[in-house]
């Protein structure tokens, strides 16, 4: 699927986005760019720093937009698995950038990372997906 | 570390389990369990079913909670790596429950699963803790 | 698929087994359960403990056995992902149990457990497998 | 560490690697290379296309060497977790690169990819180490 401006402007404006502070900033040709403006409330047990669950859910919704440049309209994709590893605190503005690394028609293979404002990486990780047949949000 | 009835309370009263809709219902000897009651607004872009993100920060709190009833007071943890599998769709309340499969000193080997009411799996996955010298939350 | 004792006879005899020092001793109802008896050959670079590669072969093996006793005949399975978690070294004869833990029709979700002779957890894992249409072995 | 020509020549030369087929031909400041010549009686389920657990060998294996280029003379490391994605079948000569995304001093973060002869990327995972006090082999 190609995604124009207004789909994107569209596809940010959701309750989850604004809660967790993501904005998706790119998604084109099996990949995708995020930013994450992390909500104070979402940063605990670890002063300023999101929790790592809010890490993951920024990778894991960078990653199916990587999924859905890839598969055709009609289809939407859900997550198989997703590992995480933390490298670093993090704080701050975070960035996550995602890639599809191979596309075997109903499963497809992510890879994504996340660096602070410092160009730090403070996670990477890696998912699968099936793609379904459901359209896309 | 053991937990009293206060600390229960004290520590399920933050930002990111009211935001989030956790609450850690038991942690002790290297076991744990708690509650997700589902936010509306993290439950995108399937209706009715929380973001795989909230999944995961379901997980890796409870694992986190594991890990703590296994550490000396003075001692925190921070999560090293987090693999999850999504089973099946999840809707409606969920309870999470995580055990330590090993404790080798400063790195604990965690496992959880995820239910659903009607005691179906949604979500499993293992995670590795590292310990560090700071006075948990 | 079922398998008798004939089959397990000869499933068992291929020359990865043989090489490795695998055997599966019971698959049945979505469990399996395998030994390894470790090729000297393959301890390495730590005296007497099997590469952690023999045991990503082990765990995958047993795995994809407690897959294959959940899927109808003439259908066989692929390993999609697996993640190990290494929680001590590994000494002397080591037995494997896996189970399935759901069964989504193409995509069937595993666990896995190895222990030494003496009870001790050595590595722990989950896999993900798609279901393929091609007889097995 | 750094590794001379001899090092790598001598550290090649180990039963584990003869019996898989492995050569590692590049370990450098982070980075580490190597191929795999599969040995035909570790191909199998599937004619011609080694073992997943001979993939994870061999990921785990290149891994292992990035992290040693990074560690201090007087230290070796563990794997504490690997997790696999498998993309392709993987059939004929395999390369592996492997590369530290983070090292955090005690634990190290590595990623590895693994091409056939015709570039196509048939695994790729993401490995952590512990470092610790004892000569490398």
């Amino acid at each position: 699927m190609r995604f124009s401006e207004a789909d994107m402007k569209r596809l940010n404006d959701n309750t989850v986005y604004r809660t967790v502070g993501i904005e998706v900033t790119m998604a084109e040709g099996g990949e995708a760019m995020s930013r994450l403006r992390p909500n104070p409330e979402l940063c605990w047990p670890f002063q300023g720093q999101p929790h790592g669950g809010v890490l993951a859910t920024l990778m894991d919704t960078t990653m199916a937009w990587t999924v859905l440049t890839v598969v055709d309209p009609g289809y939407n994709c859900a997550t198989i698995n997703l590992d995480i590893q933390y490298t670093r605190p993090a704080r701050g503005d975070l960035t996550c950038r995602s890639r599809v690394k191979h596309s075997g028609g109903r499963i497809v293979y992510t890879t994504a990372d996340i660096h602070d404002a410092d160009g730090r990486l403070v996670a990477t990780g890696q998912g699968t997906f099936r793609v379904i047949r459901e359209p896309a949000p």
